[in-house]
């Protein structure tokens, strides 16, 4: 089964180890975006992705090409046009100084792109998967409206539809993304989303529920799942669960809920590397569970894995194979050495 | 007497050694930009200089700033607004491998500044001197605007105005340029230009003087200055020379025009580690040599000096002290140690 | 209002990451130096800062005025003259391994320079703090001469003197040192230290007061403080208060006594990028309180936020702005990524 | 047209800049050979491009894949098999001081892989072209047997064969070399050599030929290349030139000869960044040349600028798109920055 | 007394900082091996030390070679002969994610080395004790064959003989360790192990033996020493204790048992930079104790100290002299900058 | 045959690449010194050699003690002692910019060294070649002393004694060199120099002897040998010819005078990496031709092909085997890669 992800893919900047902004002599360049990073895991894991993007034609363009063609992801349909890539640049925080990130991406050539200029039959011919982000379609109104019609193209074809709901505020308001995100709600059959989230964009009150350490707790998290599906009728939900230690020091889980079952996976005390694309490595991880056929409690041990170990590598692409998260899934966490 | 300079700064990434962009893992990190570039130089060699443009607030920005106070640049004329800064990518190249840059610079704070935003009988109140360059008002209508306005300002304050003539093809086209920049020849002191430049921007036809290595010889420069000078009255033209050989090697060296007085420098082979801000360097040798009154032959191997001298140093900005360019002006060109 | 600080910057070489000093192949270089550090993190908070120092006229002088310009730092009264810069190297430790330094500072510029060098009227004019700390007199008989001179002319002049108690024991015996420090301290207005330095240098018996993990509780620092007083009738007194639990995690906070009121900032759990300078973050921090108006207790949390935000950036330097110290300050220490 | 090529690809490892073996402290790493470095410049100049070979299921085997397929090569055919990756350490050299290469390839998956092990019907259904080098059947007997097999089956199923000659005597002697090679010939279309291995490999006299610079001249080598044709049948032969003038700096060029008609490149003076792969890029220009329509003449520039452009280019993969290679090709060689 | 041990050295390849395989585009290098290791421990403490191998007269060859006596250990007895040097690569982990090893020592020098190449009378001569480890004969038979030649002949000769027992289950089975291993044991005056390898390799039952946090207790330890003595009569058995908390955190100590006296270290909770090497610190330390007259308890605390401090120190060597693990094993370890 | 070289080692840190001073934010370290590089190159080229020197007792002094062994050099007799080891800043310089030196080697514990401190009975006890440099005696009175202490020993042993004159005038003037160096040439057996310090320091007059480019032709420098002989009745004299065309590229060669022989190298042009040592490894060349029984012109060419070699290598040690020196003093300067 071919997943096809559509989003932006940025050039990211980041100063040396724990440099700041204004001490940097040099970047250290990869490139990363939600829904690319999500088809990298997937490839990675030995399924088929596809990434739907606009880059331009020069050489940083054929940069993120590149990028992606590395780990196995299929890039045929990424158009090439439009006047520059999305840089965004981010300082790695540690201890109680936060990671900061500077958004350079207005003008880019995701965001100059029409809706029309994607064509979502050739697209999606041949794929079982679509998966975005709440990022996509704050890129734009032509995003969101692209957004839109893959969407609904999909559903038509019988291609399943996974959101990640990723609600961003330095893009848009919470008003702008809840007149865009919820009308999308009825033809997706997975959601991944935090507590917050849900509450703010999809309007889901979750104030009144039972927690420990800041985050739900599972059974808290299972009844907002229940909220939540009870007003959108999504028949899949993944709510991801995160507590900021510090910037060094992080503890996340998820808690799935399918049509009533739940599963929640145990915790993970991360010591951070590289924290971005963490939760796409969950968002992946729901996916990659739901197409091979893993059982609920598996894919919320899974999927919680893929984001800690994500904590664990440098860049917003995951480099892990299936193997290496399903040990980590299966409980080996001591981290002794290999040999 | 203190320097104003006015024009753009940007971000400059450019892939560690000779890496190609498609290759790099890292970008090195620095800044620049023509009239910077020229500020810098002059604070090293001791002369008081400010610069003036528009940055973000964000750190990026501070960055820029930062950069410029390094070197002894005055920057409290800098505004910090509007969106973002620009970026420029260029790659190093080699042998018959040409450097290639790739402009990111739309939408920059400096782009999107208003005329009307530099108060510039603040800005020059006690300067002597304002130097801007043909890539300043190329930035934007708003730019070239106020440039306008700063050169109207300074002629009015009897500040003395130079400019480097710098028409670069990929801002805008030759009609553009005139349109904007012949008016101001009025009222400039200085000219710094090259060759194709003054032809095709300024109009003087050159292509019947006598060549060299396909640079004008000295005399052909002569004329050509003389023509220019019969055109638009600027009493003293500085005329640049560069023979590219390759990206690796280049012969460089300029005549100097001052009310019928000439004089050139000589030529000098350089081997090239950055070849990015020379003809800055040279702008500002030419201005050292006005300011500081020496006479036009050695304002002529000044000039020449700063500008292969240059070549060898990393960045934009030149590092060296007046001394060290006055030493290469002298002629000791040997590369011995100094121990 | 501007605050002139004295004493001696350094060339700072450290192997890179965490390797030792015979395992080095290159090391990142720096400057860096007790009053330098204050005054930059003063000029990057938005407040005036001039340091004074003496470094030799050679390109390494040079770095060391660059990177003090760099961040906003005034640099005019700095001296040129003598034969060298000090150097210290310094191997940054891990877990129970120290860091370690070698000081490689004698016969330097600073070591060198005779107090009459140094002309206090004219340095002082239009200032409004001076501060020095305990380092600056051990250089060399000659800057405890200069020292001397300069709070002698600032209690004049009537600024504002703060010193930094700071004892080193390789640089002068506690004998010396108290011989040249006490007599001082009825010219200091502020006095910043730590318990064992005022027990050792001051002879305030600190050894009956109340303790927890090592360190004096809030009573017990007040009670030192008010000892202090007592004896030294200095009206404002800061604190420091460090646990080290390895080289990799320390514990940091301080508590202030100004005339009777007492101000106690909460503990910081520091996972260490670089420690060198925290202590002066510190001292800044507490002077940045006083001259921008802060209450006690906001200055307290405001001095032990930057000592904790210090401890996560690279180099001598703090490079943090005042609003990020002060959100620190203010209770965001999860560490969550900024986007 | 689908191109395969089968050879060894290697791990690639070299001390950093022009340092010795013995002084590295770490070694950059990239992937090589070339059959695999063919396949790279082939996909980049936009046509479809497939590499066999055979690579350990480790991560440095699925380093190697990631590493054509970042280029857009189709990796499908790769065995994923056997003990290790080979891997060759190179040296760079500078002036008189030569490049130097360990290899330790004994015993890889590509040396240890059976000829049967590779289904050629399989793996050139559907293809155009078929290309190896004299280096694939000197890995081992069964490698030899391999690129026996294909070049029958290729010729059976009606598709190119080409063959860049290069002989290596650190892998096998001459007389080994033409047992294997020899009996080949009758089956390759295009062979690319240079003259010492036609003499020594195949047997052409061509010591009487007239010279210049060390190299035959044009006339020489079309003289070489007819007797070639004479005694092998083979129909197109590429030679090409090189002029070691020191590990800095070569003079490379080509001569080809199609059925009778010849094309001289001009030469091309390189300032050498990585030599390694050169030769292979030529052989690729002259693939590309003939699989796109160009003409004698425009093939041969097209080969000579694509080898002196790859003398540009860290790695032993050229990193370069067609159009560039066209205008080197086409007689920009000045090196003048693009912008 | 001069020490001689005796085993393989490798190359050592790593990505930069956590950094995956299929990410790496360098690899840090360095040397390593058990008994290498221990020889360079011993030699930087102030003992003399000899290592003993067989290396490839390349540069890779000469560069261990380099890398030992540059700590000053004596390379005389090392066979240049044979075909390559044996490689490891090695991924540093992070968090939950596990370090990762891939070898790539078959066919090395050391492997392919004859048991009769080594004279060990004349390598003996003069040394008063040998080290070996359990690596050593799994290298291969002949080289089981040449350390069971060297434990003859060092019992013959009076010389004490140590083995660290280290089983590597990549490299042989349980049942062919015992079958060299168990022999050996008779003349072995000191064995180095961990509880899992004495049960495993040597048959002695641990399993009812009281434990906390997954290892035994000082007392279980010290009962499992005696039930070892009394099946081997070995006089001197140490045993290393570690939890691996993660890939970043370990907790580890020792437990030392001679001739029915014990002594146990106290545990060191280290956060890891480095831990290969760090069981041969161990080992270093525990015959630095016998060598030097330390108490059996101060032994215990030196050869913990030195284990936890070489977790800080990078590359398989560790770099400290004996005064800084004195130091550590006297109880500092709160990390205080040594200034 | 052992030979003792004497003088002093430094801590040699340099900017990355082409970096200038003001620039570096690290600093590439390694150590050198004269007569320390002689003794690497001859135990690099398989001869004994000895380094006597004063180092401190830190880690810095630590390093370059390592620095020798690593390459096999004894250092038994190093001294370590004293405050601090020296140090030396040196800035790469390229085209017509000089590479620049900051000595910082005042008050090192070389300096500080007695002249009685060296016991040259014991430390020349079975060495059978004694080497200094010019440089040594420069360091300090008492290490002028030390240095006729060694040499009046020497001769009384019976042990060559070689000179390298090597006259530094910002250590000590003409004059101070004179009546130091003069007395000591009765001697010196062996003689290296450059023409302009035997007329500056010697005083032999040969400005009318016959040039080339420069410098002096081969009779030239045979008749300024045969001069220097007649003055001082040295058998043996070097004289190295340099042609600095500049920071880039210089050409060099020598000329061998013995006891009326002459021989000349032929001149190598060398694109320089590193030019520091190139001197000492002529030095070494002539020693290394006298110790193993070279003919004069083979000395020559071996000589002069290790200072070519030299300058292709980075840091002050040459690193290079006899074999490779051989093959380039044997005419192979194509650079061709070896493979």
């Amino acid at each position: 089964m071919r997943t096809v992800t559509f989003g932006e893919i940025m050039l990211r900047l980041s100063p040396p180890a724990h440099q700041r902004f204004t001490q940097a002599g040099s970047f250290d360049a990869c490139y990363g975006g939600g829904e690319a990073n999500v088809a990298v895991a997937l490839a990675q894991w030995g399924l088929e992705a596809s990434y739907v993007t606009a880059l331009p034609e020069n050489e940083l363009g054929q940069g993120a090409v590149n990028a992606l063609r590395r780990y196995g992801v299929d890039t045929r349909h990424i158009l090439r046009q439009g006047p520059r890539i999305g840089v965004y640049f981010i300082e790695n925080g540690a201890s109680e100084r936060a990671s900061k990130v500077i958004y350079d991406r207005a003008g880019s050539s995701a965001a100059a792109a029409k809706a029309s200029d994607f064509d979502w039959e050739k697209i999606l011919a041949g794929a079982g998967w679509f998966h975005f982000s709440g990022i996509t379609p704050a890129v734009s109104p032509e995003m969101a409206g692209a957004v839109s019609d893959a969407v609904r193209t999909a559903r038509r074809m019988g291609i399943t539809v996974s959101c990640d709901l990723n609600y961003r505020g330095k893009m848009w308001t919470v008003e702008e993304a809840k007149a865009v995100i919820c009308p999308l709600m009825a033809d997706v059959s997975l959601l991944i989303a935090n507590e917050e989230h849900i509450r703010t964009v999809l309007g889901i009150d979750t104030l009144d529920l039972p927690r420990e350490d800041t985050n739900l707790t599972p059974e808290g998290a299972a009844e907002a799942a229940a909220r939540l599906h009870a007003r959108y009728h999504i028949p899949y939900i993944a709510l991801t669960q995160r507590r900021s230690l510090s910037a060094s020091d992080n503890r996340v889980g998820g808690v799935l809920w399918r049509e009533g079952e739940t599963a929640a996976s145990r915790r993970h005390l991360v010591h951070i590397v590289d924290r971005v694309g963490s939760g796409d490595a969950f968002a992946a991880g729901v996916i990659y569970g739901a197409q091979t056929g893993l059982s609920l409690a598996e894919t919320a041990q899974f999927a919680a894995a893929a984001c800690a170990f994500k904590h664990t590598v440098e860049g917003d692409f995951i480099a892990a194979d299936a193997g290496e998260i399903a040990a980590l899934a299966g409980g080996d966490g001591s981290g002794s050495v290999q040999r």
